[in-house]
């Protein structure tokens, strides 16, 4: 054996090697161990399918409706890999409740935050899940989420943590309405000048199961277009094991309906809602607006030599749709036994207090309520109206009904091409005296608009919903509205003409709870604050899809100088047609 | 009055002036005297039709469906802005029969010369139309031509010209097939693992109308769908007045059916075929395939008291469609008063016999020969088949089935992405020695490529489509092949195999008819000559619109180097993105 003696230079020279290769590893190290990537190749097209025994086309995410559940951790790096094979048309994903803090650009609402992606094309959305929660995506295009296009996000806490409640078993289900026109023939229909509306649903779809009747179906239907044998639409059946208590995360994306949800004989209390803990409260059926999700446990402590009934019912519409129907399989039973019993009949579809009370009832968890600030820098109030525009029936707030330019409005702010779109700043309220929300409006006329609100970055806003008859005589809808890039704090719900005066007032400013989702009910108002520090421009707007289509929406901008520079992935359309790079 | 005296360099320079500004005038006076801009604004978009009484959703143009005939004079340029408000769908639209010299880019085929028009964009379609004749145009973009989007281009002769037969009047009638099902529901069956063909049409249509029987469709159909009494769909009627010669510009964009079209009682002689004059014959039924172009002359010379039917019938498939009606109104009978006598049948579906002879009919009329090329210096010989390729049911050539790649193939050629698509030459002939095809293949694999044809500029190119049986017993399909960007020799028809030593001797070098669209008719074979003097990329395909998406197409490249600079308006997808200038 030699021993070799290294001159001090080259020593040092080494352990500096060292510690450069040591400093290298801790990084690749840092994310493997603390936030991983979670990659996904999701290929997007039309196939036909018979959810509810009525087959149809719709678009699948890799043959499946609804889409594969992504599943990650707290901070983890979701990359998914959209390969459009729509033949003809194009798509946007949106990753609802995922703030994108840093990638505004992969909000994925076409039109607001990228230009949609052609046929044949593959765009690949990146962003950081930075909370632990339930999701949902989605398309954010035409009326595509309408077609299939949709799915769950599950976000778990990081290794060690644990929820502030206990469970067994954890189980994601979105619920749904299902149509058996296509998306075109609706959207159609609803701009058309002789505008037809889309009607009620045909089902209500459990975890993307239904059961239409097809004898008794609207009109006779062959045995080619509906089929009650076929396994396709089996129920939907979760098998539970008895004595445990499971945490049932559900997600709504009805295109029309708010629903109720419930479990024959079992009580459910919630503990999440978009994402945030809830001071935990029972219920025998939950109410659950589109683009909502909730965490409830249920403990499976009933009689276990039998099935029960899981169940969706419509609320808020005199509705035509039969209730949705699954089985909640008690093992060992079969999965597909019924249960003996009929199942339950939901809550009258016009109790609107009990929704309301469902509402006030949810409140930050204790140990984990984000106090507001105590004041807003500016109130935006937002009249949900109904109009008529042009001759064409809309949705619109303000009696402005949005109209989407043709340049998505992050890039043309960005790239400062202001004049794709209008700079007269949309309306912040309404005539508040002489306004009547309880009757029809003898002037129904409103105008359309592309112009959005900008708002001072960091500042405190205010949004009060103020809900209103439509244009049907004593018809006030529900409207769950949706804000992308953030959570607000709901403050308040109330009945009536909101009073600018009395009702701040009494705010809830002790443990109000965080959403990105909240309904106002008929006649109602709903308030809502929320920081604008979340640099880029967000798209808020009724969820129902018709309506959303109809001009029911808003968008807001904020520090938009603070915007990284953009990818150019998200152009390709309007005037950013040349600014794609190689 | 004073006489001013101009120094002679000061009067040299005027006359200059004068000069230059009778040179601008002349230029300014050229395109107005003798050529005019025909300008078209068209809006594109989804609404509900009931052509043949049936409701449903249809692809318009400016609200019409088939859309606005394009009328001009040879040499003008048309100029069409076409407006996509499909929503969420993109478009393209080709001029059929225009050759585009010069502007190659503006032939309208997506994947081959354009990338698809987004939703909201408005394509601005600008070319010459250098020769008289009866065109059409229709969208190339998917399977979207069948839902309707699609019409006329009549292009008359320059003022003081005239045709070398007479007739008093000049109509322009597009025929068509119509299906119920949407071109979405269509093509997912097509492409789908689980292969469903679009079956037989429900309807035909002559000049946009058909009428269903809405009793005995196919299964009762309930008034909101189908309505007899819709006005929409009261038949076509032609107002003719007796003892006129009557021009019929007659042009087929069946999807699928090669039709017989007829007027009861009246004989026609067929004088044009594709823009070019035919030695005049008489025909009692016009035998015509979709993508052709015939003018006929009709003499209303029968007894002027009553009406006549107009009709067409489905031939070569024993077609359950039942025939299309329309009304050749003798004026001044009423337009809607149905004829005395039941409509005339058709000829028998399986007579080939009579639309071979049709085939060898149509001769160049004397005085309007263009004589083709003695010889050619390539014989590429396109053996029509049908395959199974992984699973999947396609139409191919040469067992090769046709894919389009992400790139347009006239960017990608121009802008040197050669690695867009496959390099590998397509093959120019099949297994002339033991391929019978006269019986299904034992072995229906195909494959699947994007490579094209690259043909020497200027040269001389034979075309041999040879007919065989599909995979289906005792079938051999009629498949109307049209070429893009020229006209070509129809140099012989045959029935069985092609001899490659014996047929080329038969070849008709005299006379033959120069074309756009040709029949092969069953088992049997069609030889094409054309020069390749046309710089660009050129689709060459099945007109019928299913056996197109299943992939019965080849490309022609020709003289790239020749072609100028490219528009950036047709850029903006696969890795032409970053092409689009401001």
């Amino acid at each position: 054996m030699r021993d070799y003696q290294l001159p001090p230079s080259k020593c040092i020279a080494m352990m500096k090697l060292l510690a450069f290769c040591l400093f290298i590893i801790s990084l690749i190290n840092i994310p493997i161990a603390e936030a991983r990537i979670r990659h996904y190749k999701w290929e997007v097209k039309y196939e036909y399918r018979s959810p509810d025994c009525y087959k149809k086309l719709v678009i699948t995410i890799n043959g499946r409706t609804p889409g594969p559940t992504i599943f990650a951790q707290q901070n983890d790096t979701v990359i998914v890999e959209v390969k459009n094979n729509l033949l003809t048309e194009n798509t946007a994903i949106h990753w609802h409740g995922i703030r994108q803090i840093g990638t505004p650009w992969f909000d994925g609402t076409e039109g607001v935050t990228q230009c949609p992606v052609l046929p044949g094309d593959t765009f690949v959305y990146k962003f950081v899940v930075d909370r632990p929660g339930t999701y949902l995506y989605h398309a954010h295009y035409g009326m595509q989420r309408e077609a299939g296009l949709y799915g769950s996000i599950r976000v778990a806490l990081p290794d060690g943590q644990s929820e502030p409640f206990a469970y067994d078993y954890d189980r994601s289900i979105i619920l749904n309405d299902w149509y058996h026109k296509s998306t075109y023939e609706q959207a159609a229909g609803l701009s058309s000048t002789d505008f037809q509306w889309v009607g009620e649903p045909q089902s209500l779809l459990i975890h993307g199961k239904g059961r239409l009747n097809c004898s008794t179906a609207n009109s006779p239907l062959k045995a080619d277009v509906c089929n009650n044998t076929n396994p396709e639409c089996s129920l939907y059946s979760m098998t539970v094991v008895p004595g445990k208590t499971y945490r049932l995360r559900i997600g709504s994306l009805t295109a029309l309906s708010a629903l109720s949800f419930q479990i024959e004989g079992h009580n459910m209390t919630v503990v999440e809602a978009d994402g945030h803990y809830v001071e935990p409260f029972v219920v025998k059926n939950l109410f659950i607006y589109s683009g909502e999700t909730y965490s409830v446990l249920v403990k499976t402590d009933k009689d276990p030599s039998r099935n029960y009934w899981a169940t969706t019912n419509v609320v808020s519409r005199n509705s035509t749709t039969p209730p949705g129907l699954a089985i909640f399989n008690y093992y060992p039973n079969h999965p597909r036994r019924s249960p003996p019993t009929f199942p339950p009949p939901g809550p009258l579809w016009n109790d609107v207090d009990s929704r309301f009370n469902q509402s006030l009832a949810i409140k930050a968890r204790k140990g984990h309520i984000h106090s507001p600030p105590a004041t807003s820098d500016r109130v935006i109030v937002l009249l949900n109206t109904q109009n008529e525009v042009n001759g064409t029936r809309r949705w619109s707030v303000n009696d402005v009904s949005f109209n989407l330019p043709h340049t998505p409005y992050l890039i043309a702010l960005k790239e400062n091409l202001l004049h794709t779109f209008s700079q007269t700043p949309p309306p912040e309220g309404y005539d508040f005296a002489n306004y009547n929300i309880s009757i029809e409006q003898e002037d129904n006329n409103g105008t359309t608009s592309d112009a959005i609100y900008r708002l001072q970055f960091d500042s405190t806003v205010d949004i009060i919903l103020q809900n209103a008859n439509s244009m049907v005589a004593e018809v006030s809808e529900t409207h769950p509205w949706h804000l992308h890039g953030h959570d607000f704090w709901v403050l308040g719900y109330g009945r009536g003409k909101f009073d600018r005066i009395n009702d701040p007032k009494k705010y809830n400013l002790v443990d109000p709870i965080m959403k990105n989702t909240v309904p106002v009910h008929p006649y109602g108002w709903t308030a809502l604050r929320f920081k604008a520090d979340n640099p880029g421009v967000w798209a808020f707007h009724c969820h129902i899809e018709s309506h959303f289509f109809m001009g029911m929406r808003v968008t807001f901008e904020e520090g938009i100088e603070r915007v990284g520079k953009l990818p150019s992935s998200i152009m390709g359309c309007g005037e950013t047609k040349h600014f794609r790079e190689p």
